[in-house]
């Protein structure tokens, strides 16, 4: 009888089991093994601590092709902190617990646990991978990650090689003092980057950089390998693909290569319309591809900049700078460095014009050998996100809706998935504004609330979210701020200036481009839209880093319902730590996949499995005393 | 059928709660609640960051009564990191989970969970509390915990007043920076403190404290309120205990009061003979209580002052300094300084023959009225642990019987508890060292292991510990690590110089103090004993904070099979995890008292017995499906 059971109960969890690891296996398994940890290290040639991967900063490049499943084994070994990471522009579509948003799709990974992050890149593109728990990405924890298309697919253009620009920007005051001043009362602010760097390189003291380039002895700072200019060095008379990501915490950026114009082919892992530039503008979260065509004198070396936009930058400029050098020239950016080619002129920081300009020019490819997803030319929902500055009593806020978001300790997956009211707030959360608030005007009431602003959506509807710039707290002051949406790409609608109104204001339902990060600019609205068509609990939020720890961003439950399983190790935390268990009785083991090896304390060395059968030998046990 | 099954196990529940919650109101209860997070401070007019609790550094003292029960809800405000707090020589009768070792006694309190530290204070003495996770204690979280004797029970002194001093010692580098540094290869030492601190209280660059004092203009520091030295105020002709207490990271001190003779009347939370001393040495973890008359000149302040011993100081010196005032003399210490009270004289830091001879008159009471506990005649087992300073393949580490303490992820009363040997080190560590190790040479193969050092004791018998030091990697050097253990007093039966010998080496059964805390002299020995009445999970370990964090303690698993239930909350992580619930079927929650409140984010808020319940209820739907 108890064998029978037992069996039974087996069978139960095995099927679904063996099915879903036949349907994961279409593409190729790239495996990492990865140590998170603190490390002294110069990244603008000055020391200081950085969250470092396998001893590395940045982590190391993922490159893989549509349709690979990769598998992150992740060991936490920092001392005290607990960690995780976000593929970012990555859909997550059926694992929406990969997303590796702390608070929000998993518990954040303890120190010495490991947690294996397991999920598909369903379609090529250049994305990035970045902490998301407290200010962890500012401290140094992200990487690129760029996907390739599958074998046999087909880009709408060629190219003969690629180079890989992930663009950040550092502070020199740990992350634990910003996290804590700008928590603080009173505020503070954690100021412009000392540098700005390239492939996690800078030159702090090197006011353009060139002193340090040409040798002299102008600059501050030693020279060390941690902080010596990644020169790139290419063949000339090629095409070349530059994959170029920010994932900085705070500065917009003014990217552009000396004599040679840009072609962008690519946003956020979408393909756009040709066109040419000469310089581009980055905001934090965006991705771009540009083709370029080494032509040019190959006796010269040529600037790579990235100049501080969108807000006031420091005096004098710190940009971001690294050279492109014409094989066979020697590389040594110190002996061998420019000399011809002058350096590129800063941009104005504040010529917000020409931002929209180049906004403006990005734009769906019109493919007829490509399906290129259309909007759907109408929407079954709106909802309006005001942004805020505020001050509640004396701490400053940014609030959506005139609320701040703070996370719950428990996910939100786990609260929501398990119903578990203590872990929500009961509010449900605006979709509009007042009519009679000026957003031109600084807040007439400079308070708001706090809480987890949370809008749930059922599954296949056409949702249009409209961000609504506003002043901040000071006269004649609006920022900037690039959006990003996990779990999806969005149509871009359109931008506007001043209040976003539904019969005056135009969007683009024709060739909008598809994009997980968007700009919004000073006193203006950006209108995205998106099909809720992938089940998870997906952030909305502004990808600047002290932005997002001041509350601004909301959470998106999209059919929570239909998320029928959560892997082991994903939420014991919280109150869901002790749920997991309960509900493990009644929903196998998801993934079907390798699971985190049984390494000490690894959180999932006890199996699904064998905590499930533990439960059912006892209930055995007790069914068969209570029979006999 | 099924309500009579759920009423029985209901029942089964109930009365041992009820029967434990009467055993645990004998005395007061004293509630705190407490959030613990980061913020700016000036500890020594220098501004940091320090780990604060409700918005004070140091945290707020404890005052109870013996047979109290204590109830401190923590919440952690932290944004990133665990955290717990230890109650320093509370031996946690009973509640072995309250002990506030991460990684031992529980898990790390997640950032935004609450905690509840449920334990009794059984016996009157001078404690204190502090972070016991990483290095947070070095980070500034500690506070003073004094209970007094039960009322109706009389102490072998008499006192009119007292004075609570808490000895710390401060970095400017943050504990981070500390923690990778010492984890580093090339290994980066922490060096001397910047300032000694006097209740949180300390002036940097105000080398001989006496130009702050004395209101100079050679204070390199603003003064400000946070640093401002707390001042002594007391009336004349009185009889004052003094409570002193190191929670150092690092240094040794010797402490003195100008012109106050000080009679030593308790170590540790117990009585000792009462002897007069000018100065005390008093190492990392030490409590002692003091009785000083005020019967001195009332119009000068003295000065009270911890100057560094046993390691060589900076220069200029940086003692800890601060006034004892006479009222009604105005204590204001800028404008109304000692004057002709001289300050005292630094000892000199390697006055050994001092150090031993001090340490060589704290004995047990002799007391008719009080009963003063004897140590058993003999032991049952002898353990001699090794200190050795190692060097890992670069990793500069501190081993005991050539084992580097690494915990594991899980808490190791978990694993024990539960039989987790994923948690757990297969190794078996040794009880003794080679015969012809040299311990006055630098160690021949400076190789050492790493992993969890667990010993294993039954129930009630008599275990003895030679503590035994040896030179460091530098030859002719060897260093003082004061040692502490959890959930005991220990008799100090000796101390000795070189090797023990079970032969030669004289050990006192006569009036050995019991401690929880005793020093170990350089290249010398010392031995204690203690009863194996105290199941849990003990940890015995250098109490200076960096030498732990490189590897120097051990683990004492004391009668584990005795430990019946751990509460909800305590073991929630690791391997543990899942583990409780199906434990927690078998055994009732065992604490009876007030459980954390049911706030968002606490950990306990589902309850053990709603979790209990669900598997109860779904065990008799699958009964009852089954039979019928």
């Amino acid at each position: 009888m108890g064998s029978l059971f037992l069996s039974v109960s087996t069978a139960f969890f095995l099927i679904p089991l063996i099915f879903q690891t036949c349907l994961m296996v279409s593409g190729e398994v790239k495996s990492y093994d990865w140590n998170v940890e603190y490390m002294y290290w110069k990244p603008d040639c000055v020391e200081s601590l950085v969250m470092g991967i396998n001893g590395k900063f940045p982590g190391p490049t993922i490159t893989a092709k549509a349709g690979d499943t990769i598998l992150v084994k992740l060991t936490n070994k920092l001392h005290t902190e607990g960690v995780v990471i976000h593929w970012h522009g990555i859909r997550q579509l059926e694992t929406p617990w990969a997303d590796g948003t702390a608070a929000i799709s998993q518990c954040a990974i303890n120190p010495g646990d490991t947690f294996l992050y397991n999920f598909t890149v369903d379609k090529a593109g250049t994305y990035f991978y970045h902490g998301h728990y407290g200010m962890q990405r500012s401290a140094g924890l992200y990487g690129s990650l760029n996907v390739d298309v599958a074998d046999g697919a087909k880009e709408p253009f060629a190219y003969d090689d690629e180079i890989t620009i992930l663009l950040s920007d550092w502070w020199h005051q740990s992350v634990h003092k910003q996290e804590v001043g700008l928590s603080s009362k009173p505020f503070r602010w954690i100021g412009e980057p000392q540098s700005i760097l390239i492939n996690g390189k800078g030159q702090f003291g090197c006011s353009l950089g060139g002193e340090f380039i040409n040798g002299s002895t102008k600059c501050s700072q030693d020279i060390d390998e941690q902080c010596q200019p990644e020169v790139f060095s290419i063949q000339p008379k090629k095409k070349y693909r530059v994959r170029i990501a920010s994932t900085t915490s705070l500065a917009s950026l003014n990217f552009s290569i000396g004599n040679h114009t840009m072609t962008l082919v690519e946003a956020d892992g979408n393909y756009v319309q040709q066109v040419e530039v000469d310089s581009l503008n980055i905001y934090s979260g965006d991705t771009y591809s540009v083709l370029i065509e080494t032509n040019q004198y190959p006796s010269t070396n040529y600037w790579i900049s990235a100049y501080q936009i969108a807000r006031k930058p420091p005096h004098p400029l710190r940009p971001g700078l690294t050279i492109l050098n014409y094989k066979p020239k020697a590389p040594n950016p110190v002996l061998d460095a420019p000399s011809s080619s002058p350096l590129p002129t800063p941009p104005l920081w504040n010529d917000f014009t020409g931002g929209k300009s180049f906004a403006s020019k990005i734009l769906a490819l019109q493919s007829d050998q490509l399906t290129i997803p259309k909007p759907p030319t109408s929407f079954d929902r709106r909802i309006v996100l005001l942004n805020t500055q505020n001050n509640n009593s004396g701490y400053i806020r940014w609030s959506i809706n005139n609320v701040s978001l703070v996370l719950p300790t428990t996910p939100l997956l786990g609260s929501l998935k398990y119903g578990l009211l203590n872990g929500l707030d009961s509010e449900k959360p605006a979709e509009d504004f007042p009519a009679n608030y000026d957003v031109m005007k600084p807040p007439v009431n400079p308070n708001s609330n706090s809480g987890g602003s949370v809008y749930k959506f059922d599954y296949g509807i056409t949702i249009d979210v409209i961000i609504q710039n506003a002043n901040v707290l000071e006269p004649h002051t609006s920022e900037v701020h690039p959006w990003h949406l996990h779990g999806h790409d969005f149509w871009v609608l359109g931008y506007g200036e001043g209040r976003f109104s539904s019969e005056s204001s135009n969007l683009n339902l024709k060739n909008p481009p598809l994009r997980n990060n968007v700009v919004l600019f000073p006193h203006g609205w950006t209108a995205i839209r998106f099909v809720t068509d992938n089940p998870g609990v997906w952030p909305f939020h502004c990808h600047i880093e002290p932005h997002l720890h001041m509350g601004m961003g909301v959470v998106f439950a999209e059919a929570v319902n239909r998320i029928k399983t959560v892997p082991s190790g994903v939420l014991e935390c919280g109150l869901t730590a002790k749920t997991i268990l309960a509900d493990s009785i009644t929903s196998p083991d998801p993934l079907g996949a390798p699971s985190p090896s049984p390494s000490p304390g690894g959180v999932s060395s006890l199996g699904p499995m064998g905590a499930v059968n533990l439960i059912f030998i006892y209930l055995f046990v007790l069914c068969w005393l209570y029979v006999c």
